[in-house]
């Protein structure tokens, strides 16, 4: 990894570290690769390992390297592509069978986005969404009773089941349109513990709102991990960004 | 802003410190004010400072505080919806007079996604995307001599000049697609500048092939501060989600 001193820099000190660092990662490490614990690394740059910590914390930051107790910083595999495009015009939950009904209240910028008021009845299904073998993101979907007006009856008492039916009766309304929002937020603990994360990580959160007849039908919201995912989006299903 | 307990709770003390606070920011606090001191928000909620300032930090990743050195911590407005939906088929730049040409080589991710040698030559220009008036992207276009052939004779000296000539090149092919990926990073020094966020802050990097023929004909690498933008993108021009 080489032994460059870093003065006289311009930019950070621990900046610079983080070029040269990820520079060595491309040419002198292979993906899984334990690092060299942080004394041995900040001597070997001649920093004091403040800046090191700094350093590495940037890189795991940009899914270069990943942190985990009892193994150490080890070299991350590229980020996983995950489509979010929303060119496909379906509702979620189409043909598949891993979502799971959860007794769970709509939080406040939910019923916003539904635009009812917070004591209307909300069902809630939810899903882990599984990449490459990898649990990527956990999504949950609200479906307000109004939406699925034919469900009461149904009676389904719960889990996969109701999962199910709420899913089967979003189905019958026509789908007019999908919008989606990506912003920076922080794991709950349910989803962190899904996710193999610490509460608090950086996530990227997808909301998506499904609309029929001139209103907000549903609304889910995916909490993906921030630092093994790349979200991908194309203008045709087959321009997806390749990893 | 109450004074509860928070004792016996079996999620961690500082993620149930974070709801309190959230919700207080809601109905006790207005857009911009100025929180109290660690001291006495500590104090006030009976947690020790750690635990306060883990929570602050969530807060801030969520974009619900400002943490500004000399002014403190604030109470931050709704993020800015900015679309970046591929909907639109139009080469970046048309008709705007904001890109500058800039001297810098392309990285090794750029090159690989233009499918590049390192020595080939590449033209950069850069424009600081402002949405309501607030700075909230820095843009970097990158464009292979070989997508602009008739450039080399038009020999502008460079600054806006120039990117104009490469932006007006680049609208003679045909744009076939495009597609584009979010991701999380950290705000490289000359862009933190620009943005007025600190050096290694996270952001979201938006990466948009633009293909031509076949190829990719130029590739853009913009960074989008984390804490106060939220990406939109829907499936048609009218949907894209409101603020």
């Amino acid at each position: 990894m080489g032994t460059t001193q870093l003065e006289s820099v311009p930019e950070p000190k621990y900046w610079h570290l983080k070029t040269v660092i990820g520079e060595a990662l491309d040419t002198d490490f292979a993906v899984g690769e334990i690092l060299p614990n942080e004394r041995d690394l900040a001597a070997r740059f001649g920093v004091a390992r403040a800046t090191l910590r700094q350093a590495l914390e940037q890189l795991e930051l940009e899914g270069r390297l990943q942190r985990r107790r009892g193994v150490g910083t080890t070299v991350a595999p590229p980020r996983v592509g995950v489509d979010v495009s929303t060119t496909q015009h379906a509702w979620p939950g189409a043909g598949e069978d891993t979502w799971h009904s959860v007794d769970s209240a709509a939080p406040a910028a939910v019923t916003r986005l539904l635009d009812i008021t917070p004591d209307e009845r909300v069902h809630v299904v939810r899903r882990l969404r599984v990449t490459e073998g990898q649990p990527v993101a956990a999504e949950l979907l609200y479906v307000p009773a109004d939406s699925v007006p034919g469900l009461a009856a149904s009676g389904a008492p719960g889990g996969p089941a109701r999962a199910r039916d709420v899913l089967s009766e979003l189905q019958l309304l026509a789908l007019d349109g999908q919008d989606r929002s990506v912003e920076l937020g922080s794991a709950r603990a349910d989803d962190a513990k899904e996710l193999d994360r610490l509460p608090g990580a950086p996530v990227l959160v997808v909301t998506t709102r499904y609309l029929s007849e001139g209103r907000t039908a549903a609304v889910s919201v995916a909490t993906y991990r921030a630092d093994t995912c790349r979200l991908t989006f194309g203008d045709s299903g087959d321009l997806v960004m390749a990893s």
